[in-house]
């Protein structure tokens, strides 16, 4: 088995680095904020002092972290992770970062003779626990193949994008229409609360109708409730639609629907809500309509 | 077993109607376009000459038609329902109409002593054929309760909304949530194919993910497939969204998602679309990224 390096261990990298440990990988840690280890060491994991010091210990390195600044940081710092990479290692990053990102830490891995996988994933915190993760997965094919048992230590499915950067290509595109999905299903629950109906009902509705989704059953309830306690945060989703804005003006698409969607998380972010659930752009349609969904 | 008359004999209602007869239910029906009953009389319908003579020969009324003045003259035409209508009868209405019309169908028909439901499905197509259609419904709820076995000849299940017009209100929200999530998977899948990714693969990572919905599962595969055949037809969509705008705007509720989805099934309406399927708004993304999805 190969000793695995991991590197974030925030609401999804903890139970991922978790996951590991419990198939039985050798696992070093690593986290930007000091104190995340150590239900993680009392399953078995080292922790190291940087994410040199992980490199060099690793056959495989694993990252999940939150932001291209902080992806940088972790990869090009004076202590970052290719200064220890190891000649034939492999790194996966799951962090959701741009596709040009992507492709550069692809080319500054390949120069250590490692192989870089761009691989984010889809699943949410639940997902992650459960070690029912999709893998959407760019690189070299061969070195996909030959990490299978890591990904699916953490996930159920690994579907191979194409080239380095498609896999963050492509988590962007389905980030786009999660964004979507929960800003239409809370706007279109706002109307029905306005003219009086039953949220209950109408939730049912929704749940039975063509206008079922995965967001309708994650954050409807929630919404109901008033429950914004983070399953996802309204401003990871609002930085994954600023990306995904950034990915579509720079290929010229136009993109009218994640435009609306991403104005409107920046106004929830605008009313202090970002550290919530992104359920919580509820609260702005509930400002507009002078009652609660 | 109360006798049934049924109008409006499109793409939802002449299969809802069919599985009355293969209830058993004795049914009387009517088309504004003539020639649309051979099937049905095949399977043991009779087949009237006007509305008036439909309600004159019928304890239940069950109406689906396409849109709010073509509901008016097939009940206020002066061979209409109203001029035939039983007292002690039922009119269940599944048009997808504003919830303003319900309210005045069910004030016109309590006058004549009979008893309106305003009963909108969700379940498309499909749906009406396999008979699993939902019914939103508002009205009088023992009225409801009397009529829970015409209902579930044709459908699966029953949700009570509350007074007159809640079940078009409710329609008209889940359809506007339906056509935002239409034009949110296309828009995603639009960014998809120009940057490269092969659509096959984008679109299982949409559906084993958080970007899951019902029109990923019914359009998604219409869209890589160029196959723009009706389930619900573009210019249906672009009618209920605008429905949905009136709605919410009578109501001071501002809808930014609502408003730039009819827009864009507008543009599909311009250049064309409007009779084949609403998947045919990916044709309107195909022309501005200059590929196919």
């Amino acid at each position: 088995m190969p000793t695995i390096g991991f590197i974030g261990l925030g609401t999804m990298g903890a139970p991922m680095a978790a996951n590991l440990l419990r198939k039985n990988y050798a696992v070093t840690v690593y986290n930007r904020t000091p104190g995340k280890a150590a239900e993680l060491i009392g399953l078995g994991a080292k922790e190291a002092a940087s994410p040199r010091k992980v490199a060099e210990s690793s056959d495989v390195v694993v990252t999940i972290i939150s932001n291209d600044s902080a992806v940088e940081e972790v990869f090009y710092g004076e202590e970052g992770i290719l200064s220890g990479l190891k000649p034939g290692a492999t790194v996966i990053d799951s962090s959701t970062i741009s596709g040009d990102l992507a492709r550069r830490l692809a080319a500054s891995v390949a120069e250590k003779g490692a192989s870089f996988l761009d691989a984010p994933v889809t699943g949410s915190k639940d997902g992650a626990i459960a070690g029912t993760l999709l893998f959407m997965v760019g690189g070299d094919q061969a070195v996909v193949e030959a990490n299978r048992d890591v990904f699916l230590a953490m996930g159920r499915e690994i579907v191979y994008m194409g080239a380095s950067g498609s896999g963050a290509t492509a988590k962007l595109c389905h980030n786009a229409i999660v964004g979507i999905n929960a800003a239409g299903l809370i706007e279109g629950m706002a109307i029905a609360a306005k003219g009086g109906l039953n949220m209950e009902s109408f939730l049912r509705v929704v749940q039975g109708g063509g206008a079922a989704s995965k967001q309708a059953d994650l954050k409807g309830v929630k919404v109901i409730g008033g429950d914004y306690s983070v399953q996802f945060s309204l401003a990871l989703m609002l930085k994954d639609l600023k990306l995904g804005s950034v990915l579509s003006d720079g290929m010229s698409v136009p993109t009218p629907m994640l435009e609306v969607a991403k104005s409107l998380f920046q106004a929830g972010q605008a009313k202090g809500y970002g550290e919530e659930d992104l359920a919580a752009l509820a609260k702005v349609y509930e400002e507009w309509i002078g009652k609660k969904i």
